[in-house]
């Protein structure tokens, strides 16, 4: 029996390509002293990880060369050497995109009941870090107040499209941002959101006017996934004392250069604010989260849905779904 | 008798040239309907002025061509038909740079009282918008905590000096960034700034390095008047929770190609947040904030320097001194 991993050879500049990575086949590993092995069932997908991948500052160190891609993954613990976590039970855990685990018990492995849902991967969406990012992204930093604008970039992606629910439960005009027609269809059917803009094949100037149009009073909140030319036409459309809540900038992480933001005076004209945001703050009050988050979805306010693609093997180009716009929803590798 | 008038004549691109202005000779206009005639005594030069001369949106219109240059002036009432302002009494003004101005009433006009200081001049630094900024968007926006870093950019303007000496009555470690020697010895010896670090000639890495020399675990406060690449700098210094408050961007306003920010990811990496300020959005607590100044000043906890040009005929060698970074203190143009 082994277990194949999926190892980050180098560092990706630009856009990754299948050679920074390989797939290999070793022995599935002992158990660490007080620690685990787990088996991974599902392996969350998102564009944080190509941040990870680069010797970059961030808030968490680099992978290391010749280590599996780190990944949140839900699993089923295969060996234990730790009494709370018996053989057989279910875990959540940050390790890496691989079949097997060792883990040594810290900070990021929670036992999670797997009973309370109809597949183990909805701990990687509804009850994982996509409800938690919207859930406190929108109520401890955007503070919605009913009758305000809210546009939402990536907004048929995992959090942007939970962000847009949130702030129709509270009342708010929402406008979502997305590439192409099926996209856009989804965030006014699936997701009831009020406006969907395509971003596809327009300047900064055309967004500028089509965002000016869905809101000629401006923008009271802006959720960004995204950056570039889509922040920047929001960014000209901000009404006073407008929130950015900066929660991604996917357009940015595969590029050498970083285009930031040029158009920074706006937000003086308009006395605004951006929060660099990441849920991590609020370790705390997951279950608090994580409880108002599955209320919603059973009471059918709030809709996730999952892009669950199949097999380590396809690690890679189940990946590069996040960065063509090809992924609907949460993306999650199924493992086993 | 004339009105000697500085009059707007084109729009600036990038640096403004005398040929963008003209000193024209007018007769003193007549007293407006329950409005007044005010002799201006002094104006402000302000970065802000650079920005109001550009058709761009803007929080104010920009300033009509043929019309005086706006600016915030004292002077004396000349004519009056109005009981609340007796000729001879002293007033602050948004009007223009102009020898005389016809003042309709409204918001922008004040009473004030040349009783309480050395010079009518101090009501457009210590008592005027420098303070007020200064107080309102470090304690309103910056919130400063003993112990932290407060880093200020245009340290040795006259917002940015009194920015540093209140971060210093709230116990923080103040680091102040100047151009040249002369003001970086003045931050230290007559402001009381901790470090002062000279930006001349210095790249972007550079300064990267001499701010994290200077600050070893992290700017808390940023308070910028500059932007560009000592925006830049800051920002790969920041710790965690970081408030920039974005005051002014005077690297940009004669530059076409706005810099902006490149490295947002930053604020995500630490949660830091950028606040764009405006002072007017206080402008009911003016005198609260006018009163704590007033009080520093007077128990030697605070000094303000002015930089006082005369004559209305030096009006734009006295603005340049803004943006070739001379001026050292509150500019103020002395009129009359």
């Amino acid at each position: 029996m082994t277990n194949r991993r999926f190892i980050l050879r180098r560092r990706p500049v630009g856009d990754p390509v299948p050679e920074d990575f390989e797939l290999v086949s070793e022995p599935i590993p002992d158990v660490p002293a007080g620690g685990l092995v787990v088996r991974n069932h599902y392996c969350s997908l998102d564009p944080a990880q190509r941040g990870w991948m680069d010797d970059a500052p961030s808030y968490m160190p680099p992978i290391p060369l010749g280590e599996p891609v780190r990944a949140t993954t839900v699993g089923e613990v295969y060996a234990s050497d730790n009494p709370d976590f018996p053989v057989g039970s279910w875990v959540m855990n940050l390790s890496g995109i691989e079949e097997y685990s060792a883990v040594e018990l810290g900070h990021f492995t929670a036992p999670i009941d797997i009973g309370m849902v109809d597949s183990p991967s909805k701990f990687l969406s509804a009850m994982g870090a996509v409800g938690l990012t919207a859930y406190f992204g929108m109520l401890e930093v955007a503070k919605p107040k009913a009758g305000e604008t809210l546009c939402v970039s990536g907004a048929a992606g995992a959090v942007g499209s939970v962000v847009g629910q949130i702030g129709k439960i509270h009342g708010c005009r929402v406008i979502g941002i997305a590439g192409g027609a099926e996209k856009c269809r989804r965030l006014i059917e699936d997701y009831g959101f009020d406006v969907a803009i395509d971003y596809r094949g327009k300047s900064r100037e055309d967004l500028v006017e089509e965002i000016a149009k869905a809101a000629p009073d401006g923008l009271d909140m802006v959720f960004e996934n995204v950056g570039g030319d889509i922040l920047e036409a929001e960014v000209h459309n901000l009404a006073k004392k407008a929130r950015i809540v900066l929660c991604g900038l996917i357009s940015e992480y595969n590029s050498v250069e970083k285009h930031g933001l040029q158009n920074l005076w706006q937000l003086i004209v308009h006395q605004a604010s951006i929060h660099g945001f990441l849920i991590m703050d609020y370790a705390d009050r997951f279950p608090e989260g994580g409880a108002q988050i599955a209320q919603w979805i059973a009471e059918g306010k709030v809709r996730i849905d999952e892009d669950v693609q199949e097999g380590i093997e396809n690690t890679y180009d189940a990946f590069m779904r996040l960065f063509s716009g090809k992924n609907t929803g949460k993306l999650v590798l199924k493992i086993a």
